[in-house]
């Protein structure tokens, strides 16, 4: 039997899978490709891979045997039992050192253990991120990949490579242990459900608010690009604007307006309800496509219940900084419970092309992590901090008078209602305190500069407020 | 020996469970107390339960040999393991028809799991919901089990009897299968996480935006709580406003700003956000609780980043109907997915009394179910179609000023811009389908009424935006 020839494995042929592979061997790199529905295999070779370097495997033996040592092979399988299986297939066939990747879009406690369990048998585990949809995965995605940490020096080369190129940079980088990779593209994804709906948001407004039409947003939006905006999902969205069906109608107009989800903006909300981080615009995200969802309901709602702004790009824009403030927040305060070493900088560069969420925005943020690699927010960074000051009366402006006119903006509200908490020396969770205080003896703090002889700094103090309540606090029990 | 005497164990001497104690034995029930650390139950014979009925026991085996046949057991610990060891140590001492009641804030998914256990085993296991706080606990508390069925007809009149009585009907009924009792508790507590973040908010303009005193911001709570807002939670906020420490200051301002929370509020959020639906409300209230408690920074923050409403109690109000619309929106989704018969007139009086959410607003809730037993919402209601009307100008002016001001309504915002979603015949959802099909063949379907030769109704339609992408579709993989 001749000498393995392949470079890299790639398992499963949805679009993403059959992109990469395209885009792998345009790299010079020889691809080996098996699906499970080997026919596939064979019609791809012959049509779409057609004059390639593409080798074709029909089972999983093959592919491996197909393989030069240490032996690489990424999944790009549905997330949960199925790259669970496949692993197991793998195995048998596989020594010490070789690889396997998931490039799929797995819950990353599924790939703390699977690297555990893999480096357990002297396997490597990698799971990496891989965004920018079809387009991306053909001519450089986003990689974000992190687990056994001696897998990196064996697939770096096709890993930046493959990826998206930004001012002579990869769109790749090493991102950490275990299951970072999948935690860093969950947050990625929780950004962009936030991201999409900002401009959701903005394109209501200015459609809704100040009855423009979509060519006319579209040309708003191509403007928008120019700047501190130009981001690849404000780019798509001018062209769905001005994208017409063949009656001269937008497209746009003719969709549906119920929102579907996959999964990945709620682990990413529920990732921050675990964490106690206030991520809210991710939050609304996610929510705002629920209630799209209930679209009979809202209709029958509708029927049932009965001076434009002018900067709408500001509230965009300041709703967009305050989006990505919680979600580096939020991988900050992961991190530190995990015990992780994030690099920001390089995650931002990361996504500066190639997936989704790509921008000029990110190179900033970029820039942000690189001059303060501990810094808190990227509200304390010089740049972002004079951002969202400038933008922030036409951001006010835009939400008042949307709210007067019956507009939902629940991102554009809760990124303000953030902001405006994060600005606020005092909340009113003192009265939320006393309220705990008073029907479940919870106790509270004593605010700073408050201390007296019954109110001690660091103490857990209980007030009978009614003077019927016990003096027992409440240990064990809440309400 | 003689023949047990007592009607219900009862094990745990938190708060709760102490005044619970006390509560049954005032209704004439007697009570076998246990705990781990005995000395904990001689202390409580001896002083807090001294001239009661209250029977002590020193073992688990002794506390069911003091217990008539069937045996009820009510467990008072703290959720998660310790229920399971109590079980467990139980389980041994029990027999056929016996019931072990846990009263704790256990997850609903564990109340599901033991019910399934204990009745495999001839048990019988009640998770009932109890809330109400101390006082509660000791006067009258809503109590909401669910479970084994069979268990219900043994447990009711100790049950109806020891929970509160609004206009002589108890608060408490069976409330369904499996883990409902504790499902029914954990929408229950999110709401009250929602009415309290709604009263801070309200609070906070009041005194913020207005620059009231505490002592005239607890006079408009005693007005409000004289009509459609009269709760619980309003009385006890002007209570505490009104709550002046030795040196004359109301106690409330020397409350450190940091809110805490044990984990319902969040289990309702993420149970949202499983289920789909937009309990946005509830979601705000834990995260502006998350907010809070990064003090510190906020602190830095205030530093770094630099004409009042007429009408705050239409806001609150308002947002009011649209948080407890979301919280029955949630149950119904979650029985109709899990097939749990939920009797949402019967819940809406449980926690008319006893609990912290108690209010005459959960009166014209259970009116408007009892009217129509399959409301699809509460806004669809006569009553709260109409209140929220009225409320509806004073509602936006409130938010507009807030966010003109400056003072963070996340609860508020988000209320209105369920509100307005929800009344919205078209959302932009129809965009963001857009953007997911453009970058990602994500698919779509077409609006009613722009159907035509390509769009079809009831079909997945990808349109080819770039002219580059291919035509596969995502079936298996999203970025």
């Amino acid at each position: 039997m001749a000498a393995p020839t392949g470079d890299i494995g790639l398992i499963g042929f949805a679009v993403m899978g059959q992109n990469l592979i395209l885009n792998m061997n345009d790299k010079g790199f020889n691809v080996v490709a098996y699906n499970r529905t080997t026919s596939k295999v064979d019609n791809f070779l012959a049509n779409e891979a057609k004059g390639t370097n593409v080798q074709g495997a029909h089972s999983v033996q093959e592919l491996v045997a197909k393989l030069k040592r240490p032996r690489k092979i990424i999944l790009l399988v549905k997330a949960g039992s199925a790259v669970d299986d496949f692993i197991k297939q793998l195995e048998p066939h596989l020594e010490q050192g070789d690889i396997i990747i998931d490039g799929g879009n797995s819950h990353y406690p599924d790939s703390i253990r699977r690297t555990k369990e893999l480096e357990s048998k002297g396997l490597l585990f990698v799971g990496s991120g891989v965004s920018g949809g079809e387009e991306g995965a053909r001519y450089g995605p986003s990689l974000m990949p992190g687990g056994s940490t001696a897998a990196w020096p064996a697939i770096k080369e096709i890993f930046q490579k493959t990826a998206a190129q930004v001012n002579g940079e990869p769109c790749c980088d090493w991102v950490g242990e275990t299951g970072s990779g999948h935690y860093v593209k969950m947050v990625h994804n929780g950004i962009e459900y936030g991201d999409m709906q900002l401009i959701a948001e903005a394109y209501d407004i200015l459609k809704r608010g100040l009855g423009l039409s979509e060519d006319e947003i579209a040309d708003i939006f191509v403007k928008w690009n120019k700047g501190v905006l130009d981001s690849f999902l404000i780019e798509i969205t001018a062209n769905i604007l001005k994208f017409k069906d063949d009656d001269g109608e937008p497209v746009v107009t003719k969709i549906l307006d119920k929102a579907g989800q996959k999964g990945t903006g709620k682990w990413t909300a529920i990732a921050a309800l675990d964490a106690g981080t206030a991520v809210t615009l991710i939050g609304e995200a996610v929510f705002a496509r629920c209630l799209s969802a209930i679209k009979e309901e809202r209709v029958r709602a509708s029927k049932s219940i009965g001076g434009p702004p002018k900067e709408p790009f500001r509230a965009l824009y300041a709703s967009k900084i305050i989006s990505y403030t919680q979600g580096f927040m939020l991988m900050r305060e992961t991190a530190k419970e995990v015990g992780w070493n994030l690099n920001y900088s390089g995650i931002a560069k990361m996504w500066r092309g190639g997936c989704i969420i790509k921008s000029v925005f990110l190179g900033d943020i970029a820039s942000a992590y690189q001059k303060n690699s501990q810094l808190e927010s990227l509200l304390f960074d010089n740049f972002f901090n004079k951002a969202v000051h400038k933008a922030q009366p036409g951001w006010r402006r835009v939400i008042a008078q949307a709210v007067l006119w019956g507009i939902p903006t629940p991102a554009f509200s809760t990124a303000l209602a953030f902001f405006d908490g994060y600005r606020s020396e005092i909340v009113p969770a003192n009265l939320l305190q006393a309220q705990r205080d008073y029907f479940g003896a919870h106790t509270f703090r004593v605010l700073p500069g408050k201390e007296n002889a019954k109110f001690k700094a660091g103490e857990d103090i209980h007030v009978n407020w009614t003077g019927r309540g016990g003096n027992v606090s409440a240990s064990t029990y809440n309400t």
